[in-house]
């Protein structure tokens, strides 16, 4: 029997797979044959695409033969063994494998009626992270808090930073804007990651109203600045509700001191966020854990992105909150065609109510598979290695003339100078990037530029690491 | 040579998804065999999965059997033929197959550095899609206006909604935020999504401050009222900054007439925003496009979820702007670790600039796999397909003595009602969804109940619609 043109039978998507495999396994096995950079210029992918889509299907071999000789060279191999750059964004096989089931299962989770599977999976796979992160009891499932998937950080701290302005504001900010906003005042370090100014102008706090702390000499938050800051806001007569701490800054990884920021905190009622995104990952080693996990018992929100280090494929972002309420409270819709009983009992989970999209995907099977089919021993692991990789980058810097850190090394973060200033530093960079087996990305400390080297592709290794510091060693002369 | 344990070799993971694609064979084949709904009570699937992450590996086999066994038990059927349920969800097999590629290529698209591919397919995509729907060239790629891809409509408006309102404050309301939000106005209907108030709520402007326009008698916002609400605000010395039009809304698929909203608009420099997340779709029908995209020359911004009805698997929203500017005005941040060269010419476009997110997934292959492989011609078969079913329940409610249509039939969508009122429609919903083939979700309209009928599942058929007007002709005596 024929199928209508826009249906597949399940055989035949089976066959398109298995086509399509060749090309994938391909494509993984060359992640380390050329820069991980593109060499494409602007608008040259773009002119290869026709302006109009297909009317008539193509065959998915010239579909396939296009994404070699098309897509590909547009691609930047983020999963090089060489990839330094910014911070890690792996793809795990595993995670792989989870999100194509989440695909052909095709749950729309944003109430528990709507998939009790992707809900109750959800809620168990961020308290298995809990556990694996050693993470505070607070967080836990079943308890007054809890933890939920958000696409990115970026959505996360937006959450969260509309959940404290509207506890402070007792709700006013959500239902009455405008005034009921005036005088709010937030606050995170210097070295923050630029989310959290974006939450802040979105979310009509202003921008102007996010304080950032002064930080100490490895760039973490000064917590007497943080406490003087909230005084003078106070004593002005100004409203201090949000405070975004730092674990495992952009620019150098440092940590900021969340126990004492979290005191500061609870002093003035002010709702205190742990932005771990990139470092979190690391709690999973117990070698690493201590300083990553500690004050979390203080903070309102914690979250990290288990799609960068930890391998669950962007996008993952996991948070977990001391309290739903305040987060439900700023969240919640509650229109009559979204009404059924499973709601109206008060027992079930609508995730829908703690982000600010309706509907989402079932993203909690890619961290089933990973953590079934890989381990958490394995996680740790390579946590483990890629720091012991640092280590040695470490070394060869500290044996170097020419070469310092500025920054203490933060777990597999190093931030890189020549001694020489800016247009050394800048030279290096270059050199290390036209080299055709890395990429490295930079970042300012104190107003001097600076090369980071971010290990944490899911396949570097020793030798790519090695290369690294022969050709960083060799051009700093 | 043995690879360390976080790692698989590109021929295994080829290996376990081979391995895995029986049981995607079966699920899919299963999509019909039981109720669409699940039929799991709170906490049942939780109590069977253990509190703690494995730390050693699990084999595959016994992941796949749980997800038999355990998962799959909670599932709701989306993609069963006969999903009637809110809207329809579809991952067509192509859409699923390119997004699998995005997982296997983990591009992370911030920035048209961290992916040109990424970034100019999805230019592209847009464009083809903007194209296939017929919508005015004043969103084209390459102008002052042009496409992204959200994850969800959600964050759409909100991203449309900030930007009116920055547009509006000349920048304040981002900067300052608090007092320059006040009296700021939106506007959209009674019948418009919920979205659009949690925005409201979220952007300090304020849920108070969003006016509900009255509807007329098929439930289309009505266009004096909006007039005179306007008038009114402005000469309470209010600013009104934003508009949202609905172009089939969620209740009964009512479409608003936007032409004539666009008027009003221009007339007080508000910012319109056309939410077209579920009709979008049937623009690429040209028998269905007209009242779709009516209009759209006056709009700032048009959005339309091709992860609903079009089969682009969740999540994808696309929206267009008019003018880049606003919106980038809004979102755009610019730390020093994100400065590239390719920034810096401002002759790229870096997505992450177009919305509340940084991070951005390779979305634009999944629609690019779609359009080629399946073609936009079998899209709009489908619609049409989809629309003839609608018309066959229209005719039998119409031939029916007890039963009748609430709001006029809106493409394949229909609002059905008993003549005894909300009790015989709420004992007509009961036995719909108890039957065990029909998932059917209800809404209000004028204060009663309705039985919604939204046609547009991948694999729904004659043989299903017909049983379903079978059940509920006999249901209603």
């Amino acid at each position: 029997m024929s199928v209508p043109s826009w249906q597949q039978r399940p055989e035949d998507f089976a066959n398109r797979i298995t086509q399509s495999l060749k090309w994938i396994v391909q494509h993984m096995q060359q992640s380390g044959e050329r820069s991980p950079w593109s060499a494409l210029t602007p608008g040259e992918l773009a002119s290869r695409i026709p302006l109009t889509a297909p009317t008539t299907p193509e065959p998915l071999e010239d579909v396939l033969a296009d994404l070699r000789d098309v897509i590909a060279p547009g691609l930047v191999r983020w999963d090089a063994p060489g990839w330094f750059a910014w911070f890690p964004s792996n793809s795990h096989p595993d995670a792989i494998l989870g999100d194509l089931l989440a695909s052909v299962m095709a749950q729309q989770g944003m109430l528990w009626t709507s998939s009790p599977a992707c809900t109750e999976l959800e809620s168990r796979m961020l308290e298995w992270l809990r556990r694996s992160l050693g993470l505070c009891d607070r967080f836990a499932e079943g308890g007054a808090g809890g933890g939920v998937i958000q696409d990115t950080a970026s959505s996360g701290v937006l959450a969260c930073l509309v959940a404290a302005r509207d506890r402070t504001t007792s709700g006013l900010a959500s239902t009455r804007g405008g005034d009921a906003c005036s005088g709010l005042v937030a606050y995170t370090s210097e070295q923050a990651h630029s989310s959290v100014l974006k939450a802040a102008g979105i979310c009509g706090i202003g921008r102007d109203n996010l304080r950032l702390v002064p930080t100490d000499d490895q760039f973490r938050m000064d917590v007497r600045s943080l406490s003087r800051m909230m005084q003078d806001d106070v004593a002005a007569g100004l409203r201090p509700c949000f405070c975004c701490a730092t674990v495992g800054t952009t620019g150098c990884g440092a940590i900021d001191p969340v126990s004492q920021i979290g005191q500061v905190c609870q002093k003035h009622d002010v709702w205190l966020h742990v932005d771990a995104a990139w470092a979190g990952t690391a709690a999973i080693a117990s070698e690493c854990r201590e300083p990553i996990t500690s004050g979390c018992e203080l903070a309102d929100s914690w979250s990290f992105n288990p799609h960068k280090w930890m391998g669950a494929s962007f996008d993952c972002c996991c948070l977990w909150v001391a309290d739903q309420r305040p987060l439900i409270d700023a969240m919640s819709i509650d229109p009559e065609y979204l009404r059924n009983s499973a709601t109206g009992t008060g027992e079930v989970i609508d995730y829908r109510d703690w982000h600010v999209q309706l509907g989402r995907r079932f993203r909690a099977i890619k961290l089933w598979l990973l953590l079934r089919c890989t381990g958490a021993a394995a996680i740790a692991e390579m946590v483990e290695f890629h720091v012991e990789l640092a280590r040695s980058v470490e070394a060869a810097v500290n044996a170097h003339d020419c070469l310092v850190l500025a920054a203490p090394r933060s777990l597999s973060l190093l931030c890189i100078q020549h001694i020489d200033g800016d247009l050394a530093t800048q030279s290096l960079l270059d050199t290390v990037n036209a080299d055709g087996r890395f990429a490295v990305t930079h970042c300012k400390l104190d107003g001097l530029l600076v090369m980071r080297i971010a290990i944490g592709a899911l396949n570097t290794d020793q030798a790519t690491v090695d290369a690294l510091i022969q050709v960083m060693t060799e051009a700093s002369q």
